[in-house]
């Protein structure tokens, strides 16, 4: 567990490594099944590492479990967001009543969903004037999202809800990837024009604000990120430490996720990119993180939508290499 | 119905156009739905294509339908495959007995799936000497595959199994699309080099051997083809005229759909590309076809797997699109 910046990162340091015997043997049996040699493609790459994962040469896709947090943020009252910031309680609503895209998906993916809403009444503070968070509000998120995993997940997608928060997540791909505000600001749920180079300006003023601790990933996603940026964090780092692989969602996720892997180099080992969202810095961003998205639909949605699309792909590459037969089994000749 | 190739064109050439009042209907409610307009991407014109098809504003995937066909090809014994021929036969056994990616992928997709052998034990002639199958032939197996498409069937999906049938796929290709013979021939199970060469002359040697009929598709596909796609060309067709939405498998799939669009331009109006399988030529082709694959995850299977795994990617645009809350039904604000 952790009570600071400091433990939380010497405990996601310590999480042990993939089992690299179990996926030499999703390897070796993925060799005799009945297909031409890597004639399933990318489903072969996703079951061994899942298998390695799991710690089987049979992964399975049985307990997803989608997590979605909510947040809200002052630098929405900045005009960043094509909504009001009230839609963030409303959608949380929508949520809990099943009427959102989210619901539809994961009832389609097999996955269980909770939602967590973070303090929806206190936003954020407006990062241009202050830190987004102190470090103990943005402690206190990153265990909510940490204590929300499931211990018998077999795979994890996080998600959320917060008006503004392409904002929030902009910054801190400004923060640990560098170049401009602009290279890293999009149009969210539908800002343009003067309104985007207005929020591109909320991105560049509030990293010259925190100039300071842009070094410290940690300290960046305190001053510059969100509660559901960080609670995404946090269960991240949780489903690391109990070798749960994690699929990320679209540009929000990733940024929060890119936070662990700044902070420990190989803390998203256990993490595939869902897909690659229609937010135009998304693309950039799992290109810094060496990760090739899944699906590339055009999604820009959030609520975890794009990873719980992706879960059934990850269910097809596990039902493939652990249902199909053999060569032996089935009496094929090999070529 | 038909009973030669004439009957068949012009059956159709008659199909029934989409029901466009359902798709404006299924548009309409889209932009009422609890997230920002466009935000879903693909699955937004997915859904709405769906609706159009199926002539509703809810779209479905609750009887998804897979049919495998299989054949056997007198240019196998050619060296074409990297797999002997005899491997058609025990594949066949292998999907009854639920041994084969494909019973994996349908099982994930909700999916039936039913195979058809098709004369395995007399191979189509040797293309380069003679035609594949004569007239009759072909028409009997376009009848299987008319006859094999179940009318309650929300979405169909067809796929094959024949050793050697890449080198078919590529003469279609060729003879419908024009270039080389290397521009469309490629590696299938996993041909190189001299092999390669040799795969790329035989295509080559059945285009010049059937020059004079290759402006006729119906004659190219008796030529040209094999009995699994001419099955395959026959399930898409009753699909068309049945109005039932159809997901394109690889490029065997692709090249057998393709001759039903060359001889009735429009022909896969109802056609979505499931996948772009990592057969170099297929790309090619879908371009030609003006078909965007909705996955690209590097398979090469064929039997109908990229296209099953894509049943799901069409099951979570109907669930948005059918399942969501309307703003006004969420009490959520609009932007």
């Amino acid at each position: 567990m952790f009570d600071d910046f400091s433990s939380f990162v010497t405990t996601l340091s310590q999480a042990p490594a993939m089992d690299t015997a179990a996926r030499d043997a999703a390897a070796d049996r993925n060799g005799q099944l009945t297909k031409p040699p890597g004639a399933l493609g990318r489903l072969e790459d996703l079951a061994i590492w899942m298998g390695g994962w799991q710690g089987t040469d049979k992964p399975h896709v049985d307990t997803p479990q989608v997590l979605i947090f909510a947040g809200n943020h002052g630098v929405a009252a900045r005009g960043v967001s094509a909504f009001p910031p009230e839609v963030t309680v409303q959608m949380v609503a929508n949520f809990e009543h099943g009427g959102a895209a989210i619901n539809q998906l994961c009832k389609v993916a097999g996955a269980s969903m909770s939602v967590h809403a973070l303090d929806l009444d206190t936003p954020t503070a407006d990062f241009t004037q202050a830190p987004a968070m102190t470090d103990a509000e943005c402690l206190a998120a990153l265990k909510v999202g940490w204590d929300a995993v499931d211990e018998t997940a077999d795979v994890v997608v996080t998600g959320e809800m917060g008006i503004g928060n392409t904002t929030p997540a902009a910054a801190i791909g400004t923060a640990l990837f560098g170049g401009e505000a602009s290279d890293w600001t999009g149009r969210g749920t539908g800002v343009e024009g003067a309104a985007l180079a207005a929020k591109t300006q909320v991105v560049a003023d509030g990293l010259a604000r925190h100039e300071s601790i842009l070094d410290d990933p940690m300290k960046v996603l305190a001053a510059l990120g969100g509660r559901e940026l960080a609670a995404m964090a946090g269960a991240i780092a949780r489903a690391r430490v109990l070798g749960i692989p994690v699929v990320l969602d679209g540009f929000i996720c990733t940024a929060a996720a890119a936070v662990l892997e700044k902070a420990v180099p190989g803390a998203l080992d256990h993490a595939v990119a869902g897909h690659c969202s229609d937010e135009g810095a998304h693309s950039k961003m799992l290109n810094h993180l060496g990760k090739q998205p899944l699906l590339s639909l055009g999604l820009r949605l959030g609520e975890g939508s794009g990873a719980a699309l992706a879960l059934n792909i990850l269910r097809a590459a596990a039902a493939c290499q652990s249902g199909m037969s053999t060569f032996a089994e089935a009496g094929v000749s090999e070529g």
